[in-house]
């Protein structure tokens, strides 16, 4: 045995974390004892805290402590009328960073894969429907990411949103800026192709 | 604000581990969330558990939550008589790794540092002589690192091994096998020409 079994334990557990191996656990593990415990304690608190009270927000279901999300709870963000659809927490918080957006969003923690047995209700599309339904929606903005699912979801969810005669967009895909053409990939550059917009 | 606060609190405790900036850490935390949150409480137990447990073992220093480290518990490896210093319990990962030496370690958990305070005190120098003193020390191999605090630290030990004559020996450095001549730095060339041997 090379370690200490609450030593070998903590290796192990570390490589729950998505890129962390064994030699990276390690390193983790001893940075921790050496330096860091009170650190650690802190961290092990952290992470039972948020696995015990973190649940889904009732209105977009994005990750959230309380019944509505911090953005959810917002007037000003909800009276906008706006909804931007996304696959993940992950993505609001890069929308959100844009400071490009001021409405509400809604999660679907996913996108639709019959095969996975991720359908409409996995999804809880039920619900963005009701939100079709209650609410004033003046634009329905689908960021769905721009793979077959992505794409799928998306139109899936624009049917869903025609039937309530709201207006609906999806975010623009194409050459990054600042990105070289010869280095982007030939569907990407198709979308971008297709997707040209009239100079003034 | 961008994420719940028990989220926002995970992403900046999770930045106390090596290597994990503000982003790895928002991946980390959304991944633990999303799939695993079982494997998050386990995460969690394993830290808190490490944190309060390990301690140091009372023979070589290294990590141990019992008095004695797995190795030191091991009359096979005690018996040997031979007691290789290093300077982190990484270190001692890495040589188990080679499974090349079978005598005991002694973990200097540093190096002599003046400047920073760290002096034969805070290195428990004095474990290590009564070391020689009690055992049947047939071999001190010195592993600190070729830096000039590490080189500094093996002389140190180096002397004090001599006033009870054992036999001290250092590891070799030099260009790392596979490596290329011109890829290797100019102080590690110049180890491995004053270190080199003879052919016969
Ligand atoms: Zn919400
Ligand atoms: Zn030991």
């Amino acid at each position: 045995m090379k370690y200490s079994p609450s030593i070998e334990q903590l290796i192990k557990s570390l490589q729950v974390l998505p890129g962390v191996g064994p030699r990276s656990a390690q390193r983790m593990a001893f940075h921790l004892l050496e330096r860091k415990r009170k650190d650690g304690l802190q961290l092990a608190a952290s992470i039972s805290n948020a696995m015990d009270v973190i649940g889904h927000c009732k209105v977009c279901r994005n990750f959230a402590e309380e019944e509505l999300c911090p953005i959810c709870q917002s007037p000003k963000r909800m009276s906008k009328g706006a909804i931007c659809v996304v696959e993940t927490p992950a993505d609001v918080a890069a929308i959100e960073q844009t400071a490009q957006f001021f409405g509400s969003y809604f999660v679907l923690m996913g996108h639709l894969s019959p095969l996975d047995g991720i359908g409409p209700g996995e999804l809880h599309l039920d619900k963005l429907e009701q939100r079709f339904a209650q609410e004033e929606v003046a634009e329905l903005i689908l960021a769905t990411n721009p793979t077959v699912e992505g794409e799928a979801t998306a139109y899936y969810i624009a049917d869903m949103a025609k039937r309530y005669q709201i207006k609906v967009s999806r975010i623009a895909h194409g050459v990054p800026l600042g990105g070289e053409l010869d280095s982007v990939d030939g569907t990407t550059l198709s979308h971008s192709l297709i997707g040209r917009q009239q100079l003034d």
